[in-house]
């Protein structure tokens, strides 16, 4: 039987679908784990705890932010990871096709809203990815700063395949940009890890 | 050693303590299963998707709302459950003693943050609590229909323990205010699972 099928409008019917389609990014687990290093922390979770950092790192934020504008984008940036899966952000290998992955999967799940509501959602996501305007380079910072700071709290769990501090700093180059003031966590947990040994130079 | 010892700021080491102290909600279990019907859902979970819900239904609110607003207030309404617990929705005698615990967890956890940050989240909170303001009602509607529409989907788990039909309605009367639009959802699903023997009358 299908869904929702006691629901004779359309569009509101899709919308259920979709609400219900995308439960599964909490099934989609990451590399980071949660800070008490007890599992790995699914999307869901992380979606959740960037719109939070947004919200407490706010007075950092070095342009002028739409508030409003952030939070939505965190809350929908990984939902295409339900089809696409999460890529390690030092997987190279995996990085190469991502995007044509990532792109595929927005059609898809995207598209069983109504095409009005559909263009909010893919617009939200590709302004988070696109990385080029105060709102999205903001959310960026908080989606590369909350997973170092879970490595902080963790002895450094997602390096442990090799990755450089070099990469890491690469990484967080957002955070650099978008609320320079936090830059000095970046370095202190950078920095600190390395002394520790639990990142190599 | 204390953490973010190598941060001389005190209002920056808070913040990052505090962002670290509420990842702990990711352990808050709730009652509800995620739709898969494999788990239970935890609160930071739950807190992402009501965010996703509120932009998903946005059309349907009756009065204008803040929708700034109702996304801050759904991301910080379970946080003082890291104290407090979660408190089934159907359990009288955990409900009596639910404001007294969360006021004083409130008061722990938000006093993390300085004076100014620390009040912000709160009275967040506080309004949310409070189902009297177009946001908070509408936020509300989103944290009684997203549980609801997890029920339909596993097959009434959370009612097992003999929760009845008008319990359930009663619990949904925030949909009916701020989203009446959505009340069709909640009545097609409340009766459908009285038909199909999940749900008693």
């Amino acid at each position: 039987m299908a869904l929702f099928d006691f629901i004779t409008d359309e569009k509101l019917r899709s919308q259920l679908v979709f609400m219900v389609e995308c439960d599964k990014v909490k099934n989609i687990f990451r590399r980071t784990l949660i800070t008490d290093g007890s599992r790995r922390e699914n999307d869901a979770e992380h979606s959740w705890h960037l719109a939070l950092c947004a919200m407490i790192f706010e007075e950092y934020a070095a342009d002028e932010i739409n508030m409003l504008k952030v939070l939505k984008m965190v809350t929908v940036h990984d939902l295409i990871e339900i089809y696409a899966g999460d890529t390690f952000a030092y997987d190279t290998e995996g990085l190469a096709s991502k995007a044509q992955r990532e792109h595929e999967a927005a059609e898809r799940l995207f598209g069983l809203l109504d095409a009005e509501q559909s263009e909010e959602f893919k617009s939200l996501w590709l302004e988070f990815e696109s990385r080029e305007t105060p709102d999205s380079l903001y959310a960026a910072a908080m989606d590369t700063i909350q997973p170092l700071i879970h490595n902080y709290m963790t002895d450094g769990a997602t390096w442990k395949g090799g990755v450089t501090s070099d990469k890491v700093y690469e990484r967080n180059a957002p955070v650099k940009a978008a609320a320079p003031e936090l830059w000095q966590v970046v370095e202190g947990i950078i920095e600190g890890s390395v002394k520790k040994g639990i990142l190599k130079r």
